[in-house]
């Protein structure tokens, strides 16, 4: 990049970069969605989907933990909240528990990790690592996928409803909740980036954190298609459906 | 874990897991090595295992730096002899780009690293992160597939050789040094776990370890086989071969 961006052309490249890399996009997700994907790849995908899940607050928290702001940490920390619960609510991992549970998934089996595809290990942990350790511009810049995230929740909702009989609402509670948190998370987020990368070499971080996140949540589907659809060659040590 | 092995039973363990989980059983290794692998899968194949060559000395040198044996430290500095070089050897690093100059790869595409799979990038930053990370002990066991690799190294010679007529020993000239120094590598690091691993809890960490890495190189085989295999699923802006 050569010149400096305005804040609606930087946002403006981030929607296209979106539009051309984010996970909406892969065959694991559309299968999922229209209905075509059997029990054990869905099982499969949440369990997987479980360990992103339960380590968003890990790399919320390394964010507050190194951000002078007060006011970035007390907006940050409602992230903590949304996904860790309260005494009276529960949070976005208890919730996603409650897709496992609904599809027959041990707890133990689950909350273990034990069972995961190493590459959506690894997939994670390149998240967590990156916003532990790239700037704090990029860090925040690592949730714009948030952006595009109401959209294939709604089409995975409306899509798992209708197609599979063993999923109903409140299987799917996490995703009922989530919207419009993504949504008031990615417009902080947004925002945040447009007014704070103020030179070129900013804006490309920028841009290339959402290319290097959106790649973390394709990796992680691609492993589920290799292992799980096709050529379906489960790795030694990851989940293997009953039947 | 519940009783202390003793060293040659610990040595034991380790063999039956490499037998078990060694990337030498995954079908892209099979293929690439009994000549079954166009030329653009060898292409891809050594376009994205050049940036594990290129990260080796990166994790060698996190283990030195948080070593306080000056002894393990001087033993461990030759490994980045090995990959980096000398003023009159070229290292590890280099002749593995004669092999990428040998398939007619761009040195700046290969260098650059901006045509990985993802999960190439995700496998091999895990495996930084976890020598970086974790104990020592656990940082040498990551290196004990070495004591396989002078196996794979010799039927991937043998097969590229006798199947690829772009392959000559010059751009082979890599896998002809590797293997003493793996010999010599594992030897080490075997002996030092065996010394090492006192306790029930860390001869299980050394385990734990192993099947770490193996599934390291078992995650990066995936990637590759999803990609330029089956169902050749090219995920967005990784190397796309040629015609």
């Amino acid at each position: 990049m050569t010149r400096l961006l305005t804040p609606d052309e930087l946002e403006s490249r981030l929607r296209e970069l979106g539009a051309a890399r984010y996970h909406n996009l892969h065959p694991f997700h559309r299968m999922l969605h229209s209905g075509r994907s059997s029990k054990a790849q869905v099982q499969a995908w949440a369990l997987n989907r479980y360990y992103y899940q339960s380590m968003i607050p890990l790399k919320d928290a390394s964010l507050i933990g190194r951000c002078e702001d007060p006011v970035l940490r007390r907006e940050w920390r409602r992230r903590l909240e949304d996904h860790d619960g309260t005494d009276t609510h529960p949070g976005g991992i208890e919730r996603w528990l409650k897709l496992t549970d609904g599809l027959g998934l041990a707890r133990e089996l689950v909350t273990s990790t034990r069972a995961l595809l190493p590459t959506t290990r690894f997939a994670v942990q390149a998240y967590v690592h990156f916003v532990r350790e790239r700037s704090l511009l990029e860090a925040v810049a690592s949730c714009l996928t948030e952006m595009f995230s109401p959209q294939i929740i709604s089409e995975r909702m409306e899509g798992m409803l209708a197609h599979y009989d063993y999923i109903t609402p409140e299987t799917l509670s996490y995703f009922a909740k989530r919207p419009p948190q993504a949504r008031r998370d990615a417009h902080f987020a947004l925002d945040y980036v447009k007014r704070h990368a103020r030179t070129p070499e900013q804006q490309q971080a920028v841009i290339d954190t959402l290319t290097f996140k959106c790649d973390v949540l394709w990796s992680m589907l691609d492993a589920l298609h290799h292992a799980y659809v096709s050529p379906g060659l489960i790795p030694p040590g990851a989940f293997v459906p009953e039947g």
